[in-house]
């Protein structure tokens, strides 16, 4: 039995496309956001409007922007011949926060997965293609995440970029720093044990 | 370091008012939506505008709706003589819930908090005392949260209804049903044994 008002009970149900913001969230929030933060709530609705009626991708690396080029495509100081082939615009941020990249990058908006109807098309492969071809690329680094599709993604890139592009790289999977090696679960300490590098004493 | 877009961080910025959310579930919300949900959040935007602008306060018991009296207030079916107090608009739906209770509300919004600098004006308690000048009351019942706060407020009620009301309750405290004995808090236990009941054997 409702006994909100119909408007009320309309933001509750819009708040549920929030991930992983069930019925009861949902009414907190709503609820929250009207007894205690109206402006912020305005706010957030202008920049929810904002954000969907301008944003889309760029048109070089399908990253998120407003613009034609987002901003790393469109900094001139940036490295073009190397390219880092990401999943997600939030892998983009992670890298950049390093520090320790100055090539440009490509987002793939998931990963392959048959299963879901996820094609080499769907993830933008045609572009990436195209774009290996006219532009000259020392280095393309693959960033997809260690899953059984990141894999798989990662294994199609490289046959798909092997004759256009000189070297293709893969991010070092294995065990994480300060992490304890008897915590680390076996896949992981099965990639670093594989991906042993040989160390020198100079 | 930010590598976002103008519109994106503002919009990350704003995913913020949402209780809970941090910096970092701000920006998983914000791909999420641009990447995933674009008409959710359309919608989202849309309801939030519409809730901010349209609902208010009801004018007789302080539940939140866009009309004048909210719906319970104004179905005539409802049992004027009766009074729950209650602190939030939530808790009216949690006690509707149950299906055992046909008579009106009064929403503090609060608790008193004088820490907070919430008195009793904060939370409406001189609209609670004209109401229960002007209107028949057969009973109130409080249905504060048991907190401190909840407590304070309750007394407080208490004392000013006590001259206008004829009778005055509280909700019981005590284990919860399914509530397995040992388990239960001692400040629970301790309520549940000194508002104990009579038992009758017929």
């Amino acid at each position: 039995m409702s006994r909100f008002s119909p408007a009320l009970e309309e933001l509750i149900d819009a708040l549920r496309v929030l991930p992983g913001v069930g019925p009861k969230s949902a009414q907190r929030i709503a609820l929250h956001l009207l007894e205690r933060d109206r402006e912020g709530a305005s706010v957030l609705s202008r920049s929810l409007a904002t954000a969907v009626e301008k944003i889309g991708r760029c048109t070089r690396c399908r990253n998120l922007t407003e613009h034609e080029l987002c901003e790393i495509c469109s900094d001139t100081r940036r490295d073009t011949s190397s390219l880092c082939v990401v999943e997600n615009p939030g892998d983009i941020l992670a890298i950049e926060q390093t520090g320790g990249y100055r090539g440009l990058y490509f987002v793939l908006m998931g990963r392959l997965s048959p299963i879901d109807g996820i094609g080499p098309e769907e993830i933008g492969l045609l572009e990436l293609e195209q774009l290996a071809r006219e532009q000259t690329l020392e280095e393309v680094i693959l960033a997809a995440s260690p899953t059984v599709e990141g894999e798989a993604t990662a294994y199609y890139l490289m046959q798909l970029l092997t004759p256009l592009v000189g070297k293709i790289s893969r991010i070092a999977h294995g065990v994480p720093l300060g992490g304890e090696l008897e915590y680390v679960d076996g896949s992981t300490l099965a990639h670093a044990l594989s991906g042993r590098q040989p160390v020198q004493t100079s």
